[in-house]
């Protein structure tokens, strides 16, 4: 039975177990993450950032594409929940002596594991292993191939709910290369469940889905039509390597069209805010004076982020122990 | 003066204060050792599962030779005696600015250093560290070259223990390459001591040590004849390095002959279980359907190991400490 | 605004709030700093060698250059302040996707990072990010180009204090390498500052900077005249890249001019002790009945260099959190 990614990812009363994806989740389960990130927000603030919710539980980091940067904030977060964390440079392990990568998932499960955190160069690789592979372990997606990278665009939503009080009703534009973007795919589920009055996105035909409508957004190609009275401007990094199979421009021509300056700027709102999931590329998507500027919001959502994922951690080891003890009681 | 590997792990009352091999030691310390795991595997099994025993020590993992999986089961055994642990990849470090080992390693103990975990290719590493290099810095052998892993037989010999009620009476076979494999050294040791009934080794002859009987096991060249009404099958990995310079058949070859298959394995007791220190070579030493069989504790053993490895971390950090305490008092 | 490293590293009120030079440290600071190092040691010797200082801390060891001794010194330092610490291999991370360093800096930063403990091999890069880039993050140097190593150069001081009860009234000689050395220039300027008789140093020519006397140390060209009546005799460790560049005579022949023998040693006074910053190049700059005899201190030196680097991180620590403070009431 392959049951979708939003039903594997919960307990039987609907509580989060893994987090996977922010497709099929209820607006009050996306408002119970972003409530709890906000707690964590706060405890990050004290002298003694430490919280004992994961103290004497293993999480292991499984990067099978390398990250650094994801890889040390969910290495933070962890130790900030007090768990023991095991860092494994998975291509480098045991796979390489001829050990199928479910040997190696079920011996790290065998190491009395609790969590695994998983970037994956494979669309639904995190939902395999949830499903199939060690389903009592908690697993949180941390970017699985074109499809989800559910954290980023949680701490997404979280910048957007803090900096402009709501996100139901605003105007949100994603610029750049959607067509390849698990984060811009998790960014509109959210956006729509939790009720934003339009999402945009914008940037040259080859490079946004043919569906996109069917999944709520609504495709722009010029920047001029798509920032017009936006609340919220999400710039994507653009993946250099995309560039050299003549999918997109050159770097020059990408900017002049889709780059973030200060006039193109100007054309949504006022008080709009720009976001942008880093590492940025500075005079590719965004000229320095916007991600410099008062209006970016960029170094908040490295922040934000830690806080958020410390929310799914502890929400899915929470939910993890429930069924747990359920079933036994069964 | 050189003393025997069993005399320089000892205190002088006889307490474990360095792990380096299985051969030697007492029937009594060894059931000790597998009583302490014993006590892990419950403090593994609590949503909490760190003990304070080894808190504010330093442990230094020494990996001279790459082993991802020994390594993170000691990094997590470790932890989770909250230990703080310092990894070293050594072959990049120190030595490779024209120090000497010697020196590398009384640099590491004057950082007040309370254990060395080693892995080195050279067989009586560990031992010649734990006797002449740095003796008050507890030595936990993790695999010297062709001579002794005695982590890895302690975990076998709990396996056995916890599945077959004890290890006393049982026939017990170890197949494969037994002439280049410390586990197997290690394990013979200790089923000996443990009072194993029979301890067979089943192997093609160029593979089987020639001094194996005066070690205390009886060879066996055929699967059919050495799997006889055992009790315990141990499979060991494969190295395929070997078979390139023509000690070993073809993998095809290895797996007709020595490979474990339903078949093969119904010509032990019906209730025998089948082990294998891992990774799995699936389809040369073993075919699944027997790895993921219900006789297969192949899984079970990985969690065993992180509780061996914590029972004598925990041991011999407290033998050192009684030897530091009696040597101020003399 | 550039201000000079000795006002960037301080409060307004004259405590440490980083630590990035020793030169221009008051004498009562110096003594400060080897006060609480000599607490540490006590610490570090107790059976439970940890104290809380650092718990809920976040510290990011950020080695642009490599040095697996230096970053294990402070790893451990960390650790046993109880802080969490994240190893970040720069080199590979990030800056790599074309993300600028700063970018990088700000990031972790934004990670609620509250110390960095930096190695370089640009001079002043330490001080640049102290005063430019992230001021309310603690920056310890850990090494910058040619300019400063000063957790180095006050193990140093701990060490002649320790072992020869004072600095004050002492003679201290500097052998080898002075021109590239970062160490020399920390440790002239602390032992100039805490009262040192008279501080030397001996090499060739080539190697003493042309304005090593505004400095206040004494240049020697021979062994002989140098070592005459010293207390303390200071080896540089050889880079051995230096020698291609015909900056140094072969290393047999540096070694018949300037390599510490017991010969030589006799010339100093008959209770002197020798250090040396390791690793050391036996047969180079040192002999083997040098370095390991009783006049050596070479191995004491790296257990004083983490209760050193402890001091510095809880001082610098506990200097940020008095400047927030304060900031926050104006």
């Amino acid at each position: 039975m392959n049951l979708p990614p939003h039903q594997v990812q919960l307990t039987d009363d609907g509580r989060l177990k893994h987090f996977l994806t922010t497709e099929g989740l209820s607006k009050a389960l996306l408002t119970e993450i972003l409530d709890t990130a906000d707690s964590f927000i706060s405890t990050q603030e004290r002298a003694v950032k430490k919280v004992p919710l994961l103290r004497g539980k293993t999480v292991v980091n499984l990067f099978f594409e390398n990250s650094t940067r994801t890889r040390s904030t969910f290495e933070l977060a962890a130790k900030r929940l007090s768990a023991d964390i095991l860092n494994l440079d998975i291509s480098k392990s045991a796979t390489s002596k001829g050990e199928t990568l479910m040997d190696t998932l079920w011996n790290l499960e065998a190491m009395y594991s609790d969590m695994f955190v998983v970037r994956h160069s494979d669309s639904g690789a995190a939902h395999f292993i949830a499903e199939h592979v060690t389903p009592n372990v908690a697993i949180i997606n941390a970017g699985d191939g074109r499809h989800a990278h559910p954290t980023q665009a949680m701490l997404d939503m979280l910048t957007i709910r803090r900096h402009k009080n709501s996100i139901a009703g605003k105007v949100v534009a994603i610029v750049g290369d959607i067509l390849h973007s698990r984060v811009a795919r998790s960014q509109i589920h959210a956006l729509r469940t939790l009720g934003a009055a339009e999402v945009r996105v914008i940037g040259p035909g080859t490079l946004l889905p043919t569906d996109i409508e069917a999944i709520g957004a609504k495709p722009f190609y010029r920047m001029e039509d798509g920032l017009k009275d936006c609340d919220v401007v999400i710039m994507l990094r653009l993946q250099k390597e995309r560039m050299q199979n003549a999918l997109l421009p050159s770097e020059g021509e990408f900017f002049k069209l889709y780059g973030l300056t200060e006039q193109k700027l100007a054309l949504a709102k006022p008080d709009a805010i720009v976001m942008h999931p880093g590492p940025i590329n500075r005079g590719v998507e965004i000229e320095s004076a916007v991600a410099d500027g008062n209006q970016s919001l960029i170094l908040n959502q490295v922040g934000y982020g830690i806080a958020v994922r410390m929310a799914v951690m502890a929400m899915a080891m929470s939910g993890q122990q429930q069924s747990a003890i359920e079933s036994e009681e069964v």
